[in-house]
């Protein structure tokens, strides 16, 4: 039996973007968007939303962005085929430069913030739901918070009118049964609004973790195509989409993009399970020490990495 | 909190070696010997008992066989430092050649059966406890049996002598609701014994399986270093013992074993997720179309294979 109340956000280029700068290919992303349209998948993150004095365009491709006319680019000149979303980090969107909807070709705008940008978080989301956006704020790193400070968080998100709110894993710290904890209470004290999850997968826990996250009562799923993402990668779509039974999801158009489009990739950039991730997934720590690890030339001395996490935990 | 009841066994030479056919080098097996011991992992399975009249030697290593001479070159003049297992298949071991344990290096022997071999299951195992050996069945495939035929091997399994029943995930087909089901089901058909869990990881679900099976009183854990194992691998003991909470476990003898043992190894055979294992996975199908695709020219034309294997399971 399937809820149909269920949506899946694929963020393949936003977050898979984090390991190229945003350098893939119309092809590659027009293919994404329409394989996702094909298997029913309710949303495609596109990119991130900022403006265009928050990065250098010769640095990083149009999906740090997106601009319009990219978006258009990628829709052509048919009716659009899926709802699109972009992220926007506080303090890399100026209000300004955030059209308004019926200008626009987003659907979404997904606002990411830490506990201590709650409230600039909730001031960007109330604007672009005064533009017209569906708006989701997806409050990253929660396995870092103490219990007074998630719980303000929750009483502050309570009380804005962003209708969905997401539990969010960035470090690939949790368990199934923290995810029980957490989905159960962001239910609790957020009795008006739809919870999402956002998982990494630093300890082979993403998709399990999305699994728990959905019997709990959890309702909007991120993943990507084959994983991608930073680090360790996120929740694999393919894996989701064969998980859920609603019969409006169709996994083959995304085997079929996974092979022509993302394979590829996988021969230029790393992502997945390794040793370092899940040194950083156990410890509770942000994957950047993990991150240069694996882009250093010594990625393969895991022994001498896990000493370094490990004794730089030393009791003080 | 821990559950002093709880061992792990580790069958990085058992499983990976049907890879490789057990070719791995005295060094890497001695190495993953001390390395696990020094972990305070309870049980090395070190590979299959087998006759000599089964495989041919100048294909097949020694751990295809364990024969006493070729443990002994593991365990050295030093008493040895952690328990040894091997797994026997049905009709592959003549009971006469296997030795009474006061003269064997090993100290568990698990039989693993499919459910129409549970009888001659029992009987080789009743042999094994005879001889003194700590014994398990492992029945395969549990994933493809009618309630019936389950019964009815639980049933047989209950009037046993043996002391341990692994639950085994054969085609990495299970979700975690899944092995709720069928945990409470061996805890309660199986009231006397203690249950073992075995797992694949086509759907990146080896952990986070293994995890359900302890919250619903599983004792007996199976894993590999860094994941290898046949396909998609087998839950990864790096992930495991971090999740424990016993402080005699210690990780960084894994990690240090998989830099200098598993990499090299890495470099020359593949198991992990894929997309063919994930196909056969969630169709709850033997893995052995997806290897051999894995191992073919043609490995990543997934589409292609996805459609043969979905077009093979037409209505009949």
């Amino acid at each position: 039996m399937y809820r149909p109340e269920i949506k899946v956000i694929d963020c393949t280029v936003r977050d898979g973007g984090l390991m190229n700068k945003w350098q893939f290919s119309d092809k590659f992303v027009r293919h994404v968007y329409n394989a996702l349209a094909e298997a029913g998948v309710d949303y495609m993150e596109i990119g991130y939303l900022s403006s265009e004095s928050a990065f250098d365009k010769n640095e990083y491709g149009p999906w740090r962005f997106c601009f319009e006319k990219d978006l258009q680019r990628i829709i052509g000149k048919e009716e659009k085929k899926i709802k699109l979303s972009a992220m926007a980090d506080i303090g890399r969107i100026d209000l300004n430069d955030i059209p308004p909807r019926s200008e626009s070709s987003l659907d979404m705008i997904r606002v990411a913030c830490y506990v201590h940008q709650v409230d600039a978080a909730i001031e960007l989301a109330h604007h672009c739901i005064d533009k017209g956006y569906e708006t989701t704020i997806n409050l990253m790193a929660v396995s870092t918070l103490g219990i007074r400070d998630l719980n303000e968080a929750l009483n502050d998100l309570d009380k804005s009118r962003v209708p969905i709110i997401y539990l969010v894993d960035s470090f690939g710290a949790f368990y199934s049964e923290d995810i029980d904890t957490l989905a159960q209470k962001y239910i609790e004290r957020l009795p008006e609004k739809t919870i999402g999850i956002h998982c990494h997968n630093n300890q082979q826990l993403a998709f399990s973790n999305t699994i728990s996250a959905i019997i709990n009562g959890v309702n909007y799923l991120d993943a990507t195509l084959y994983g991608i993402g930073r680090g360790a990668g996120n929740c694999t779509l393919e894996l989701l989409l064969s998980f859920l039974k609603n019969p409006k999801f169709n996994v083959r158009p995304i085997i079929k993009c996974i092979e022509d489009e993302v394979f590829p990739w996988a021969e230029k950039i790393d992502w997945g399970y390794s040793v370092p991730y899940m040194v950083t997934g156990v410890m509770n720590q942000h994957p950047r020490t993990a991150i240069a690890q694996m882009e250093s030339e010594n990625k393969n001395n895991i022994t001498e990495f896990y000493d370094s996490v490990v004794n730089g935990s030393e009791s003080v």
